[in-house]
């Protein structure tokens, strides 16, 4: 019973499409190694860490049967209630590494913990003094700003933006006017659903001259990227699909 | 001959460690592929890609001998000079896709165009009507973050910090305090031989109650990343090796 060690792997960005990519093109062959071997998971959702899971078991048999799997769901924040963030939730899901069990920390797309819930874990393993070990994986929001063309030397991610109307197109004005000011490119997403009126509102609050790229299906065969500055966009529109994750990245160039 | 496309490869995050670890660990299945099959590559450093292609050869054949590849280095901005961004020089890197190749970018260590230079010749592309494909990889920026405990919803990659002891004592503090005001994690990166003093300033010039994580050796058997609060650090100093690449992160938690 060695050092216990909680292990973050990623979770494969095309999960729901209709033909995802094989496995091993999404993970490393030591993350599917170390992912089919652990017994005790923490996770965003038990239904699609199964998923990747099953994915693993076909490449790397996993260790003991999927039913046999300790796969517990990490705390959800509740609309106008704090109590995700209550620390003894988290704290419980540190249980098996008190026992000296290895946990794994997953995500519903991506690296865990980015974008995504997880931080309080790897914050409370931290200061119980247990061992963090990040695998290589892929992170949508910097595979979209490496393919946008922005500036890679400064950026922010600032997640979901207003819905509201007038808040959304004030918060966009100051964040191009940030990027202006500083240089630095922004990353944001949105639910697919509502990827076509962030989109518009992109074109209408953004400068002319601000580059804007969006990015959707990365990691899949359908992956694509277009880059353009907004006036480029504004005369030559595209149709967005609105029924998959984008990843929205803006900024002076 | 199709349409000419850029790919985005992400080169080793181990490279340059006395034992870096098997290329099938850090790459996809599919980008080896695609990596293995390209003529044409604009990179960051003509000799760190020649190993990396080396690595891949012996896991996915080259399509082509080394010798036949084409592989051109990016300008490289000298110091007081903005010549390294001129355009002319970055669209001429673009010669093979205008005669129907494919092209790969590859940097030093990590997601191309992310902290590394290539984001001008991904504009480049885009502007040229060119198609960009970026294949899974990792970033060390984010495995670092995921691995902190800090906030993944909201974080800046602020880059280098000034080598001036009062210039960076001074960008600390505000970056501490926009991170207290906003939530924001403040991610940044140093030359290794500049770690110690640029973790010495974080100890003394940030918040007592700052977080403050430092990842080393990312991607490696090695690797490791303590996450603790300043008082912590203060009171429990590590000796931080100064002949690899680190990943600061901090902020509120």
């Amino acid at each position: 019973m060695g050092h216990p060690t909680l292990h973050l792997i990623a979770a494969p960005l095309d999960h729901g499409l209709e033909a995802p990519a094989p496995i091993v093109d999404l993970l490393g062959a030591e993350a599917l190694r170390v992912a089919a071997g652990l017994r005790h998971w923490a996770v965003e959702n038990a239904r699609t860490a199964r998923a990747v899971l099953a994915r693993v078991n076909a490449v790397v048999p996993l260790g003991v049967p999927m039913q046999s799997l300790s796969i517990a769901e990490l705390p959800r924040p509740r609309k106008g209630a704090a109590d995700g963030n209550a620390a003894p939730a988290w704290a419980a899901l540190l249980a098996p590494m008190r026992q000296g069990h290895d946990l794994g920390l997953m995500s519903e797309a991506g690296l865990p913990a980015v974008a995504d819930p997880g931080a309080r874990l790897v914050a409370a393993a931290h200061d119980a003094g247990f061992a963090i070990c990040v695998h290589p994986g892929s992170s949508a929001l910097l595979l979209a700003l490496a393919a946008s063309g922005l500036n890679g030397q400064s950026f922010a991610f600032v997640g979901y933006l207003p819905v509201d109307a007038a808040e959304r197109a004030d918060r966009l004005a100051r964040l191009d006017a940030h990027a202006r000011r500083t240089g630095q490119a922004q990353i944001a997403i949105e639910a697919p659903y509502r990827n076509r009126a962030l989109f518009e509102a992109m074109l209408q609050h953004l400068a002319p001259a601000t580059r804007l790229s969006v990015s959707i299906a990365l990691c899949t065969p359908q992956a694509r990227t277009w880059s353009r500055p907004v006036s480029g966009w504004r005369a030559m529109p595209e149709s967005l699909p609105d029924d998959q994750p984008a990843v929205f990245c803006f900024g002076p160039g």
